[in-house]
């Protein structure tokens, strides 16, 4: 018994030090760059031990991604126990979600163009990356679903996953966003924020709810 | 003369017959798969020959870009020409752009992952790119201006080039969309474009307007 917690705890610190490793070389050497057998390397690891814990690079990436994501909700969370509108909720996901990322600006260009192709197991929108995926939809469905304002049904069910989308494109500008601690892009999140206040009771609105009822079910995969 | 003129057209029929080579290329082996020297020999040419008229294989992409942009204009200029609606005006440059990109969707998700990295020469955002993404900003700049709808002027400036950013949003939509003919964005744009005409009206409302304007500012660079 306690024979296994020590094997446990060796293992999760073998793990969180080969993904310490990882980030560093991804940060020095690129997506491209980065190996396993380098990273065996600089972890002091024989390439036999690194491969025992991460089959591949893509893996790794997961856990990475499945960590970030981890660390996104933990900060999310307690904000949105205590408010309940929808834009201010909205906000506090998409805020946290981008202050978490911070760390990993400097490494946000490599990733791009290997994460980017339709193919790639560490697209964001991949059968791989379905566990990250889960954890930061269900933040936007927790932020949509528990808000004071209630939506048409079909809006409601479709509009996480929508938001989630706009997200991915807003970490699209952040990774092109040169500004100092991409101001730019907090200034945009203000702004679109803003304009989502705006339109929400525009919703009762016939033409304007269908429209964005139609663009909001294209985006979630649910209409053809 | 005559000869210079026989010359002439012999050295863009070379060019063209390159051209026609590297989109054949780049359909069956990617962008990363092709090279100018597997150029020459599909076209039957010397390798120096075709370094002669394309030094790098991203020159012949630049040529690709600015020769799609005015295959665009071409289309889209006779249908702006009769229609003074900014909303039907923005459709014309989104539709027919789209239109004009069917016979490279089987390429696209090939370039996508090339073109998306920040510091690529055939990113549309790159230097490099200028010549072709000028002649596209033109199209929206011209849709805007010789538009009925007189917007303020600070977000009329800027609404060209927010367009364009949104276009470029389309097209990567457009990339993944594996339904018939792309049908899924052809129904996206049409819902997006009857926001536009819901939402260019409340422009007149404060807060509304100061929030559009600051996001096409931000979007078009010219806000920090």
């Amino acid at each position: 018994m306690f024979e296994n917690e020590d094997r446990e705890s060796k293992r999760s610190r073998t793990r969180a030090h080969i993904r310490e490793v990882a980030l560093r070389s991804l940060r020095e050497r690129g997506y491209d760059g980065t190996t396993m057998r380098g990273i065996a390397t600089d972890a002091g690891l024989s390439v036999g031990n690194a491969y025992y814990h991460f089959p591949t690079k893509d893996h790794l990436v997961q856990e990475l991604y499945v960590d970030v994501q981890q660390e996104h909700r933990a900060v999310a969370l307690p904000q949105l126990a205590v408010e309940d509108d929808l834009t201010a909720r909205v906000g506090i996901v998409v805020r946290t979600g981008l202050a978490n990322l911070r760390g990993y600006h400097a490494i946000a260009p490599q990733f791009l163009a290997a994460a980017m192709a339709p193919g790639s197991p560490i697209n964001p929108l991949s059968t791989e990356s379905s566990a990250a995926r889960d954890l930061v939809l269900g933040l936007f469905r927790e932020a949509v679903d528990a808000a004071r304002q209630q939506l048409p049904r079909d809006l409601a069910g479709d509009l996480p996953i929508a938001l989630w989308t706009g997200y991915l494109l807003l970490t699209l500008f952040w990774t092109y966003d040169t500004s100092a601690e991409q101001a730019r892009t907090a200034r945009l999140v203000d702004a679109m924020l803003r304009v989502l206040r705006f339109a929400l009771p525009m919703l009762r609105i016939r033409p304007f709810r269908s429209a964005v009822t139609e663009i909001v079910g294209i985006v979630a995969g649910r209409l053809a």
